[in-house]
């Protein structure tokens, strides 16, 4: 049975991939800040163009989508629609006890798939090559997810 | 005490009821995919319409919403605002040590409600008819959440 | 080693913490579901213009976006970038075994930020004062994120 103890190797894996997965959504909302900050628009609520130390000289326009502050949004929006969903598999998949090189290497492969992935939307490069980066992670997160409930009920 | 073991039938209740509702959850991603592929639209970046081998042949008309891509990503946003919270408060209610009977049917009812309501949303059932199949499953979240926090305090 | 057990104080604090946020979040939907109807708007798919029992009198004019409403998804979209992120991030910063007192400040502050940001977006309260209410939130997560990989790792 695997301890959620720090001198467990499955666990230690499981806390270095989800502290890393945490890391890099919250960054895409400071992101999203700075982005706001230096383009001075891409805000979404009425009261956001009243005048205010941080916004000395608001507009309308201040409310329309921004290109580079959407572009951080659907980052942002793509990674809810699988990081939460992970940080849980990847807690009951090591619960299961699975081999530990099999951990490492499903855990920190969706580490990784993630921020090539997030390299490859920033970067606005093709759909194509932004769906085959992002594959990997799905797959990862499909047979960790099916591994548990094998491990559970057969 | 709940161990998280798969010998504690508790922690199985858990695990059956978690995996299937990650299942279903990465299920609405792959069937964005398959809609945008078979619609040829419904994207939402700039760049997707670059000529690529799988968009041999772009248009500016694949970036405007398109209704069966949107109808995936309503459900996918109904999905993100309670499926990620049931998946930790529903860990947190078997580690009170609830009755293994009354486990089973909330969280299994959950997955069930879950289930119900994706067709009816798929299947553009009324308004009336999709809330009322929201609604068990918000009710369990609210009931396991309100058990684990009465169950710590009191 | 903290035990995920209710008479662990660490727990405690954790459970605690965790379901006031999941309730919290809850809120949103429940919040958003009393304003579609005080409003009889801001719906957002097609089929809930058909006349029903709950909507006797449909006009296409409920499709479009209304304040109110948008005002409680911007909030639940906000909650989303952080609380799913929070209720993993705080279970292993438990599990690493802090000061007790720390973990209280954090988590407690925590929940106490959120609550406080919500007042203030609900309100419409100025920009700068809503990310002066959100800051504090996100470097606590950042925080117990980054105290959870060094715990681990060093």
């Amino acid at each position: 049975m695997t301890t959620l103890s720090l001198s467990d190797p499955l666990f230690v894996t499981y806390v270095v991939a989800a502290t890393l997965v945490i890391l890099k959504a919250v960054s895409m909302s400071w992101l999203t800040v700075v982005r706001m900050l230096k383009e001075k628009g891409g805000f979404r609520s009425p009261e956001d163009i009243r005048k205010t130390p941080f916004n000395p000289d608001p507009s309308p326009q201040q409310l329309e989508p921004n290109d580079r502050v959407e572009r951080i949004r659907r980052i942002q929006q793509n990674d809810l629609e699988s990081l939460p969903y992970f940080l849980v598999a990847a807690l009951i998949f090591v619960l299961t006890g699975p081999p530990l090189l099999l951990a490492q290497i499903l855990l920190y492969g969706y580490v990784v798939s993630r921020l090539v992935h997030f390299v490859a939307y920033l970067s606005a490069q093709t759909h194509d090559m932004r769906a085959m980066l992002w594959t990997p992670g799905s797959l990862i997160l499909i047979f960790i997810t099916l591994w548990s409930l094998a491990a559970t009920v057969l």
